[in-house]
């Protein structure tokens, strides 16, 4: 049984009739609803609905909830699926899951589909995220609702008791937690760096000499400040792994669970790591744009005719030139293993290997 | 049972008795085609084979499908599966599986196992695609047969009813149908642009002026192209969207279908969007590759010498300078945020992503 | 139930406590361990705890497991789970599980859950490799099992019977086997082509006119370097496949197994391409920096200034510039099919692609 009538309660009775399970639609205008359905699905008032059908998808608003209560003496006994998503984290006290059980304690409520779109449920889940996170304080009804989700396509995944619906609610509003502290670390480095380098490139020159060099910010700078941001940043990557193998040390256990900050700077090594090969990338690509510049080419052009002028031959440094050869050298090796490893952070490939492989590339 | 001894019905044996299932191979010649199999699978003449099995696997070709009519009663009732693939796309009438099921109108047909390769059966699922894709007029065959797959290691999906068998049948032999239209669409745009440039770069001042710059045409002309190409694709990965958003506006409804030319194009957008990319990444490399090239050198050196002979100093031209910085600097920014795009667009990351995440880094 | 009390008999009981099982842990010293544990999970004396239970994971160390003998008559037609690794590859004559099988004879042994680490056991398998093989000579115990596997969130792949159990307990302790070969390879060629190189390039311009070219080893000698070997690897992709079809077409049979050396040559074709990728993409890299080089610089102003000096105004060689055109516009092509054919070998992609795409981008 589907209650409602909007998108998301189409798409259920689409892939639902789809995949062999006779559907009853419950609303409260089947007849101007019907249209909307699947010929297949038969559309009839809630309270009928609810009679015929075992497990009811309950695809109404939160503040709709409430509406059902007429219904309370029919639904007794069944199992209440909860697929509704709130828009904002947080919103409630309690989830709507817990919200629906507390209305209807006569039910059996599980929470589930939420993660799904109407999209994917109308395409089939031949591509995309299959997961369906499952949860419900009855192993019974949790049971039924994973095998109506796998024989629809999706792999159902068991989360527990009922306390998880809370968390499995917050999942689509997530906008990518993981990266918010790490990007912002990226650019509080950044700026630092920045502004030390604009100090030492451009406005020292310019109080010293009366130099303009300003022509030097968009990329000279920028350059300068990358490799300083990603060198930071891979060594943020490595040093908490350090830090908490001298609290286990100290503390003599490793059983012990880790403060706070250090359990979250643990969890952000990856994130801290894959922007500090984006930083690395950008200066590669950054320095070799250098010679394309108008700028080199000027001052290029400039020496040259200098040298020419006062008849002076001669201006090879040994030095120099190994300098930049070596440093080039060790800048491109560096990034290939940089590559490498944020190849492998790829989830794809991270899945294929073990945990000794993964170490040992790291 | 499997009727067949060919390459498929071998390996379908293979894994049919590492999964635990006990097999019973129909041949037309058993002694003939008995060491070809694994001991454990029982090789006997086809009747045989057939009276001892209720799920029966038909790896034969389409044409000789009515050989098995004389088998037609101890076929009745039999779970027959359609393993077939045909070497053209709608090259029948009617899918092979609905064929078999004309022919045998006592047995349930199920169409499955076709997107498998004989290669990807011995050496069992554990890499690669592991869907198989099943359908059927019949529920009952349909669980039964998904649960065979689900054993062999598997992941069934349910197609729905047998009028999709088409199309499972056409799937092994579509090749890239997505790329088509956006791959021609980009090389159509390619030689346009290649064409006006060739005529600015090359052509008009060989005309007006007899100067010989066709050097300029493997790269340079190449390169004031791409970007070209790249920006026009973009835009129309991103003019769709608007344009369905205002036939909603104008319908007043978002339950009415869009017309098949924008239906097409809004499904396309991913392959014009990863193209657009690689122009744009190609465009970067070639631009890299300016200041490698001997003409770039001569074009310098004479300068130089031109200079240096009439002892003008000075060439630093302020305006140019600036133009070339900040040309250079927005292209690598717009080049890396267009490789984020390109990198969400990976399957294992894009599943890793709720709708919010998706729509935000867009 | 759980014999063990180390960290991964603690992980399982709480992901099979999370799952909904009622779990008994079995320890020796069931007072001081029980803290370690969930509330939910009863932990007491494993004569007990064994009793209890009809599946019993056994977290212990194979040293051990003659320890658990005076447990041997309640253990009698109880399903043992063998979990155990070892720590080097075939250290033992035969597996942990056939070990375990031979000193409790009245039990069934299944082999799995060793390829899963503790700590996905902990976090659940929503991110991460969630495959758990599984073997056993009781179809039914494994059958049970692998039912466990999936009410806990994994994906059972049945891997026979109890001989692949030592192929099972290898694959924690694998460390990229199919890279080995490819690398050393990679290597050797490397070698071999740096001394022609650095013998041409340095040596004996050395010798010959006592020039100092010793800057060159870094950067240049590398560079050449790295296409040379980046060409044979990618010949020894396609060299394998040939000789298999000759081989083929000698014997006139594709039935008949090829010899040892070219199965495992066919066999790691794609690493040696991707290493042949990677190097072409180093030397792309390489080559693109050879414009920052300092002594590119140098040689650039010193023939500038040569050429002001001598008062030489043309040095255009139009045979020179047209080389290097066609050189670098080749090779960006070359690059950008090559990093085509890198991409479709990343597993999601590679899994969304049928035979006949895949054999297409080839």
């Amino acid at each position: 049984g589907v209650l409602g009538s909007g998108d998301f309660a189409r798409s259920l009775a689409v892939r639902l009739v789809c995949s062999g399970f006779k559907v009853v639609v419950g609303s409260r205008n089947p007849k101007r609803k019907a249209s909307l359905f699947p010929a297949a699905a038969e559309v009839t008032f809630q309270a009928e609905a609810v009679k015929k059908a075992d497990v009811i998808f309950v695809a109404i608003f939160r503040e709709h909830y409430s509406t059902l209560c007429d219904l309370a003496d029919v639904l007794a006994g069944k199992i209440l699926v909860d697929v509704s998503n709130n828009t904002e984290i947080n919103h409630h006290k309690e989830s709507n899951a817990e919200y629906l059980a507390s209305l209807f304690p006569a039910c059996t409520v599980v929470k589930g589909f939420n993660v799904v779109s109407a999209w994917t449920l109308q395409s089939g889940a031949r591509d995309g995220n299959k997961q369906v996170l499952i949860c419900s304080n009855n192993q019974e009804a949790k049971r039924t609702v994973a095998e109506i989700a796998q024989v629809m396509g999706f792999t159902p995944v068991d989360m527990g008791c009922m306390s998880s619906a809370c968390e499995i609610e917050n999942i689509p509003l997530r906008l990518l937690p993981a990266w918010k502290i790490p990007i912002f670390l990226a650019l509080g480095l950044f700026l630092c760096f920045f502004t030390y380098n604009l100090i030492r490139q451009v406005i020292h020159p310019y109080i010293r000499e009366q130099k303009n060099k300003l022509y030097k910010i968009p990329i000279e700078v920028v350059n300068t400040t990358l490799p300083c941001v990603s060198y930071v940043m891979l060594s943020l990557v490595y040093l908490p792994g350090v830090l908490a193998a001298c609290s286990q040390l100290y503390y003599g256990t490793k059983y012990r669970r880790f403060p706070d900050w250090l359990d979250q700077w643990l969890q952000h090594r990856k994130q801290i790591g894959l922007l500090s090969f984006f930083c690395a990338a950008l200066h590669a690509v950054y320095s070799l744009c250098l010679p394309m510049r108008r700028s080199h080419r000027y001052l290029l052009i400039e020496t040259a005719v200098k040298q020419a002028v006062e008849k002076k031959m001669t201006i090879w440094v040994e030095e120099e030139v190994w300098r930049m050869e070596i440093y080039i050298s060790v800048g491109i090796i560096a990034l290939g293993l940089l590559s490498l490893l944020a190849i492998t952070s790829l989830p794809s490939i991270a899945n294929s290997l073990n945990w000794r492989e993964f170490s040992f590339i790291q």
